[in-house]
C-alpha cells in the first residue's frame, strides 16, 4: 500500500515537473504573433523617429503586414491555463479578461487604420496614427505583460 | 605597429564571434511566420485525417487566418546573410534563390486557394487542397530545410 502510494505521489511529480517545463502551445503561437506585430511596427516608429530612413514603399509595405497580423486570431493565444510556463504575460490577463479582450481589441482598430493610413503617404497622417496604434500597445503592455529583464 | 595589428586582429576576432553569437533577426521573423503557419495548417490536416473533430467554421478560420499568414512578406525572413546562427534552413536557399522562391511562391498559391476553398464547407475540395498545398511545403522542406533532431 505504502508503496503504491509513493509510485503514485512520485508520477503525480512527475506530471507536474513536466507541466511546468512543456510550455502550453499558445506561448509559442502567442509571441510568435507579437514577434511579427514588432517587426512591421518597430521599424515604422524607426522611420518616424528618423533612425532609419523614410520610405513611403516600404512605410505602405509595413503597414499592410501589420494590418494582415493584427487581423488574425490573437485570442486563440490566450485559452486559460497557458499562463503556465516561459510567459511574460501577467495572470491579470485571465483575471479580468473582458478588460484585457477591450484592449486588444483597441489595438487591432488602431493598427487596422494604420495600415490604411501608411498606404497614404501622408506624412503627418502615419506619424499621428502610430502614436494612436502605440498608445494601446503601452496600455495593454502595461496592464498585462511583464516588463522585460 | 605590431600592437595595432594585434588590436585589429583582436577586434576582428570579436565580430567574428559576435556574429556567430548573435541570431539574425531574420530568423526570428521566419521562425515566428513558419510558426503560424502551422498552426493553422496543422489541425486543418489533423481534421482532414479525423485526429480531431471536423469542424467547419474552425476550417475556415484556420484557413483565413493560413491566407493571411502566407500573404505576409516571408521573403524578409530570408535576407543573405541569415543562413549564420541557429537556423535549419539551409545554405542552398541562398545558392539557389530563384528556385527557393518559385517553391515559396506556389506555397503562397496553394495555401491562398485552400484559405477560399476552406470557407466553402466542400469536404472533398478542401481535403484536396489541403493535399496540393501540403505537397508545395514538402517540395520547398526536401530541398531547403534541415531535418528536425
Amino acid at each position: 500500500m505504502t508503496a503504491r502510494i509513493v509510485s503514485l505521489l512520485a508520477a503525480a511529480c512527475l506530471c507536474s515537473s513536466l507541466a511546468v517545463a512543456e510550455e502550453h502551445p499558445a506561448i509559442e503561437y502567442r509571441e510568435s504573433l507579437m514577434t511579427l506585430v514588432g517587426a512591421n511596427f518597430g521599424p515604422m516608429v524607426a522611420m518616424l523617429k528618423g533612425e532609419i530612413p523614410w520610405d513611403d514603399a516600404r512605410m505602405a509595405a509595413y503597414g499592410k503586414d501589420l494590418k494582415a497580423v493584427v487581423g488574425l486570431d490573437i485570442l486563440r493565444g490566450f485559452p486559460p491555463g497557458s499562463d503556465q510556463g516561459e510567459t511574460r504575460a501577467k495572470p491579470g490577463i485571465w483575471e479580468n479578461l473582458e478588460d484585457f479582450q477591450k484592449k486588444l481589441e483597441a489595438m487591432q482598430t488602431e493598427a487596422t487604420k494604420l495600415g490604411d493610413t501608411a498606404a497614404g503617404a501622408d506624412r503627418k497622417a502615419i506619424g499621428d496614427q502610430i502614436a494612436a496604434t502605440g498608445k494601446t500597445c503601452k496600455s495593454c503592455h502595461d496592464e498585462y505583460k511583464k516588463k522585460d529583464d
